[in-house]
Order: C-alpha cells, then structure tokens, then sequence
C-alpha cells in the first residue's frame, strides 16, 4: 500500500459488537483516518454512530461502497466477507477480515502482530484476523515457543457470551434478570439456556467429534505459527460471563521447564501482562481484562510430576485482542 | 458393624448445605434409619428440619453427641471433624466423613462406591469422602482404566459457587441481583467478584503453584485408584453457576484408543450417564445434573493427532455424588 497522510477507512459490520471497537479503536489509536465510511445491512442504514466527534450515517454494505477506500476492515460474517471482501479489493482497498471466511486460505496472510507480522506484507488484497481464542492462545504460547518449543497443548476454554454477537450477550442479561425475578429462562439465540449454565460451544460439531471453534484452535496455530507439528487438544466450553475469554492451558515442551525463564519472557512480551500472585490468589480473571488490550496471563506453574510441561491460565478481551484490535494493529503494520 | 434392623444415624453439620442433602437422601432412599440426631454449632439448637414427615430439632455437636449411634455422617468442616470424629468412634459408631480431615491417613479408608468399595470393610472407625471434584472425575475415569490404563490426565474443573457453601450460593444470588439492578457487585465471602466472573479456585496456593483442591485432584485419585503412576495436572476453576461441577478432561491411556470400547464401558458403568449427542451439541450441562445422582459425561473425543489420547467433558452434582450421596451410599456398604 502506498504511504499516505491519511488513509480512507470502510468497516463493514459497524453497527455490531466488533464494529463499535472498530470505531473506537481508530480514534483512541489515533488511526490516521481521512474518510470514515460505516457500513452495515440495509436495516442499519441511517442510523448515526460517533467518530472523533462527529456524526456519521450508516451506509448499506454493498458492491460498489468500497470506491476511494485504502483499508476495508470486515466483521460481518463470513458470508458477507466471501460476497462483499472480492469487490473491495477489486476497487484498491486492502480488506482486513475478521471472519473465518479466508483464514485459510493459502493465498490469505492469518497475522497476529506479535507472531508473524511479516506476513500481513505479503497479501494479495486480503489480510485474516485469526479466531478470538487462538489469538488469544497465540500471543501467550508463542514468546515461550520462542526459548523452548512447544510440542503438545491440551487447551479448555471458558468463553464470553459477547463472542457469539451483540444479540447473545442480550440473552444472558435477559436471561440474569429472569432468573432474579424469578421466571424460568428460555433460549432464543443460544440452543441452550446459559444463566446459571455453562454448555459446550455453540459451533458445530464435526464428524471427529471436535467443534469448529476447536478446529480452528488447532489449524489457525499451525499457520500463524508455521508450525504444522505442535499437538493441540482443544475443549471450548460457553461460561455465563459477558465479556472475555479465559483459557486453561497446558503444554509439553521440548526440553525441561525453567519456570525463571518463562516468567521472564511473558513478562517483556509484546502484549501480555502477567498477573500471578499466589499468595493474594490474584490470578487473571475476565472482569480485569475486559476492555484491556493486553492477554493476562498467570498460574504459571511447572507440572508436578511431567518435568518438561507446564501449565498457565490467561485471559483477553475478545473483542479488543481477540477481534478488532489485532484487526487495526494489522492495517497499522500496513500504514 | 452389627447387622441391625434399624441404625441410630446422627448428622453433624445438618444445617449445611450438604446436611439438607444428608437429611433427603435418608429418607429417599429408604436407609434404615431408627433414631436421626441433627447436629450443629450452638447458634443452629433449637431450629427444627422435617424427617419423613416429623420434625426434628437441632442439638449442639458436642463429644458426648454420639451415645447410641451406630453411624454418624460428618460434614462439618475439617476442623470439626478433627475434633469431634474421635469422640463418635469412642462411643462405637462408624464415621463418614466428608472433610479432608482424614482423607489421607493411611488407617482411614476413602471410598468411591463405584471404585473401591471394598475399601470401606477395612475401617478402624473412620472412613473419609473424597473431594467433590476427585468423586466426579473418578467414578468417570475408573471404568476407562479397567480396559485401558490411564496413565496421564490433564483436567480443568468449572465449580459452582455451593461448593463453597451456603453462603458463598448466597453470594452469588446476591451479586447477580445487583448486577440486574444496576448495582456494584462488593465480594464478601470469595474474594473476588464471583457475578459475570470466573477465578481461579479459591483454596490456598501452596509452594509448588497448585491450589489445594488440584492436589487434592491428584492425591486422593492416587489413593482411591490405589495407582501412584497416574499423572494428573489439574486447574481448578470457580464458574458463576449455583450447582454442579463440570470438568473437561484429556486422557493419554496405556494403548491406542477404541472409541467404541470406551463408548460400550461408560454406557454400561454404575452412577455414570452417556449424553453426547453432537447432531444435537447436546452434551454435559451443570442445569441438567443438578439434582440428579448420576455424573454425565459426553463429548468422548479420541485426539485429533494423540493416537492414545481421549478427551470427554462431564458433569456432576457436587452436593450430592460430589459429596452426600457418596457418603450415603458408603454407609449403605456397611449394613
């Protein structure tokens, strides 16, 4: 992309729950920003959200809207991303995409800008924003990987309703408030009812007997970390919480754990911060990272009786690192 | 113990929470109860807690409580336990003692009837009640390692605030209400905000980095499986849900994994329920097994790249196989 002043930015989504960090995010980033373009479904359409101050309408998500647009950021789908991503390139604009629609694709940089960035430089147009909980793996496992190999992850899960859209964190708090004034909740977004529950992920389940949402775990790692040969066991499991995923992790590395070590390259990695106080047992915990764009991490221990694993817990906002911020740190890697 | 018609039954902690559970699960399921004494700290004497029908009245847990009584249920915390449990022995009856007073003593038996029953003959007087996450994963395990030796599981719990207690239940309700109604949730019996949160499990971390509900995991899954060689890094975690554990749960067996074999011997194992409907992502939930007596355990994977690695996701009632449904039942081994 040519180096600008200022650079025309479309995000398509913008009336959803990535979208409103989008638009934070550029502005609290101070994103150099010329033309602003919001676009969502033709029911969005006319509906003002606020950027830097200013009033800007909602326009319809369609072929043509990507005329004069430098950066495409996209987080409406992978459907809208398949239909929609092919003619903003077409019209010059480098599309960011957060959907699962061309993560992997071989012609499509998957960039975590603390992992690989080099390769958002080698697009063809298009740029994939990884799964929320693989990012959100990434950027703790992949600083560790770096002194001693990472060579089997078993991974749980314990995942934010907000990852499922705007629509399901209604439900839960719909569902909360029932439950306080005393009637029985019933699903509508979610197949089962999630106040007072916790359910496997809502993603569906293949022949395997994984759900896509472990699937990407598994497949995202291997090519943000170009590292096809790390074993991992992912369980993702839906948590009654709003906002933040946390993640169980346990990994075997190479050669015996030196937990100085690890302390030691968590604590100076590129967005983590680590939180790990036994004695107080502050742990990380999504209450404190929501709205933060740093992945806690803490409960880093070496396994009792397995000399070459060790065990951790983290947790990260997925709507900042695990969507729109690692989204607008990528077109800031382009800029 | 003599073969009677009637026991003399006696409950210290019978106001707790698992008390109540005590109390129900004598009459339902039939235990040949003659005299129930209901015992508690002083500020409990006088209340009175309906038994079949009739209501009896709270005495003081004292060391002359137990005159009489042929077996007595403890759930009263450890340090009464320690203090009491001796005396009821000395006065002739058995204990079951759902503490961690005595769970690791080597004189003191820790039974799981699906597991070990014969354990239970072997008493001097006491015998302990595993963990409520140990029970849960054990009755789940066993039947696998009859027919293919576990020889290493990774497990991450999701526990539900009961149990911590009545009031830690209490808490929750509380903090769901304030979050409904627009107040700030204030942690008084956790020490984190437990409403829309989840923390690592709030027993103390000792030196090595595990809490000790995760050492209880391994220590007494080494004892009740009478197998030391088990390897088991656990991470326990508080959920915000009233009632039921779940743990996901990753296994490495002695031989390549036979999902059908594994499929057959869980289906068929005693307290154990098979719900793994991936056409329906029905699986395990903490709604569905909360009141019931079975562990429910689905998602039964073998590992995508592991040849000799399944995973599975389960459910129990903490109260009740978690707790006073084992004891009741190791109670019934006796008469």
């Amino acid at each position: 992309m040519l180096k600008k002043q200022k650079y025309n930015v479309a995000i398509a989504g913008a009336t959803g729950a990535v979208g409103a960090e989008f638009i934070a995010l550029l502005e609290n980033r101070r994103f150099p920003v010329g033309e602003l373009k919001l676009l969502a479904s033709q029911k969005s359409v006319g509906k003002k959200l606020t950027f830097s101050g200013q009033e800007v309408a909602v326009c319809e998500l369609t072929a043509d809207s990507f005329k004069g647009i430098d950066i495409a950021l996209f987080s409406a789908g992978a459907d809208r991303s398949r239909q929609f991503a092919p003619c903003a390139v077409k019209a010059g604009a480098v599309v960011i995409d957060n959907s699962s629609a061309f993560r992997m694709d071989p012609h499509v940089p998957l960039v975590v800008p603390e992992i690989n960035p080099d390769a958002a430089y080698k697009h063809e147009g298009i740029i994939a924003n990884p799964n929320c909980t693989t990012i959100i793996m990434g950027v703790v496992v992949w600083p560790i990987h770096q002194i001693n190999r990472v060579k089997h992850i078993v991974v749980s899960t314990y995942q934010a309703v907000s990852g499922a859209g705007a629509k399901a964190l209604a439900e839960l708090n719909t569902q909360q408030r029932d439950l306080v004034e005393g009637r029985k909740p019933k699903p509508q977004v979610f197949k089962h009812v999630i106040a007072n529950n916790i359910f496997s992920h809502d993603s569906k389940v293949m022949d395997n007997g994984y759900n896509q949402e472990e699937l990407k775990m598994i497949h995202e790692t291997h090519k943000i970390f170009q590292d096809d040969g790390i074993t991992i066991s992912p369980t993702c499991v839906r948590v009654p919480i709003a906002r933040a995923h946390s993640e169980s992790i346990y990994m075997e590395l190479a050669r015996v754990v030196n937990l100085n070590d690890i302390h030691q390259v968590l604590s100076r990695a590129t967005g983590v911060k680590v939180v790990d106080e036994p004695d107080n047992n502050l742990f990380p915990m999504p209450l404190d990272c929501s709205g933060r764009d740093a992945v806690l991490v803490g409960r880093i221990r070496r396994d009792p009786s397995v000399a070459n694993a060790v065990s951790l817990f983290c947790c990260g906002d997925q709507l900042l690192k695990g969507a729109a911020l690692n989204a607008v740190q990528i077109a800031e890697l382009l800029i």
